[in-house]
């Protein structure tokens, strides 16, 4: 059996499962402090009967570099007794198997790509908007690492428009996408989230905006085929179809390959970071 | 033999080497009406001996879809009769090898990926500032194409502080980068090329600004660990120097991985076009 841990900050879902989408039993365990959670879950896994790998993909920061003495660690975190925790040694001591560790966005990214929407393209690029706003991406059925990972909610889009002056709410960048579009960012300058304003209120319009602006991006460095758009922002009605609107507003047909082109929402809804677990959990029992 | 063709809007560039790096003979050609640019191409070639395989790295816009029956022409060009001309199929019948075809950029991508700046490195971008921007990106040693191939220099980036009121020379998009950092931009706007303007003039300043906001967005979205800028306008006094020093004041030590990450000239200098034809035909060969 493979077993697949989706670290979140508020609780860790886990699985077991005959193959990544054949999942056999799952469990979540609230996140407290780090010892009681990994031992709830390391309890929980030792009653599923034998596993063969497990993955995890968890919230951030975190360290993924192979040649690190940290690798497998959750980095410098503000979440209270998290930072340092050596989360994919502890498992890989407890339950004597390989493991396999990745970003939480990762994991949704590769179940996206292999059991979502990435049906018969070479690229996608899965983000989510939430609390925060992260990326992770998918070319040739392989993430995409580079120099660790990618923080799509990091760069900057222009303006829209001169009256826009809002500065952001990012604490290391300020009006970053994430500072202009993220669930804080939306609370912090209209006091509501978006889903909770009228449909005519001016933010569904700059949001859409923005999240647009990153979708642009990512199809001029990329040419990613799909772009998948997830998280609680993207809840707000018919904030999907305003973004497909600006995004093809900014390209104005410029970008070839147009028809290969896609915006759409996450086919494996919130199952896609426990499937992403277990295929990194399949993973790492191939290596 | 390889073969292989930079194929240029003022020259073609033509190669052949027992390898993309042992080049044995090179001759270039004028870029005049296709049928002699192409026909003087292929007289050459048939002077050449024996040819295994031919690459062919091309100014665009081009086909790459292999599905579609326009794939390895020339499509929808201003350049005076070259519009619809079928360069993959005319060299693939005269010379009767199978070929390689992709973008010039795509060609200098692979090439400084395999041989120049890409050492041991899973990912590098290679963009080119000149008449146009546009970039390359290769991860896991293979070109990512993707819905088709990269534009970079068409996404947009904020403006540098809000006296920037330029409005662009990009005939599609007005102030994408292309339109405000190119060779052309600078030359509508300050009336010389960059190498012209003295070391003091804010023209330095501000388009290794948007080239750093560029490079930023790569790293953002793919983590690319290497970023090589060729092309003309690099060619101006400490530019890249300044590009690395924006880079990291946009970015605030936030991206992860900052010791992998690099901003770098190209190693291959003027031939990485040529080596990077000469590794398709090596590909072409082998499929």
């Amino acid at each position: 059996m493979l077993a697949g841990i989706e670290a979140g900050g508020t609780k860790f879902v886990l699985a077991v499962g005959k193959s990544p989408t054949e999942i056999l039993a799952m469990h979540s365990v609230p996140t407290t402090a780090p010892e009681n959670t990994l031992r709830q879950a390391a309890d929980w896994f030792a009653k599923q009967g034998p596993i063969r790998a497990l993955g995890i993909a968890s919230f951030g920061p975190v360290e993924l570099d192979r040649t690190s003495p940290r690798w497998g660690q959750i980095t410098n975190t503000p979440k209270p007794g998290w930072s340092g925790t050596d989360i994919a040694g502890y498992f890989g001591r407890q339950l004597s198997v390989p493991v396999g560790f990745d970003t939480d966005v990762n994991g949704a990214a590769i179940a996206e790509a292999r059991f979502g929407r990435g049906d018969g393209s070479e690229s996608l690029a899965y983000v989510t908007v939430g609390t925060g706003i992260g990326g992770g991406l998918v070319v040739g059925g392989k993430l995409v690492h580079g120099a660790a990972h990618p923080e799509m909610g990091h760069l900057f889009t222009p303006r829209r428009g001169r009256a826009d002056i809002f500065r952001g709410v990012c604490p290391h960048h300020g009006d970053c996408l994430e500072g202009l579009a993220s669930g804080p960012a939306i609370s912090a300058r209209w006091g509501a989230s978006l889903s909770d304003l009228g449909q005519d209120h001016e933010a569904h319009g700059l949001v859409a905006y923005y999240l647009a602006q990153l979708c642009h991006s990512i199809g001029a460095i990329t040419a990613t085929e799909v772009i998948v758009l997830g998280g609680g922002v993207l809840n707000a009605g018919g904030l999907i179809e305003r973004v497909r609107t600006e995004a093809a507003a900014i390209d104005n047909g410029y970008l070839p390959g147009a028809q290969r082109r896609s915006i759409v929402s996450p086919a494996l809804g919130d199952r896609s970071g426990i499937v992403g677990a277990l295929i990194l959990a399949e993973e790492a029992a191939e290596n």
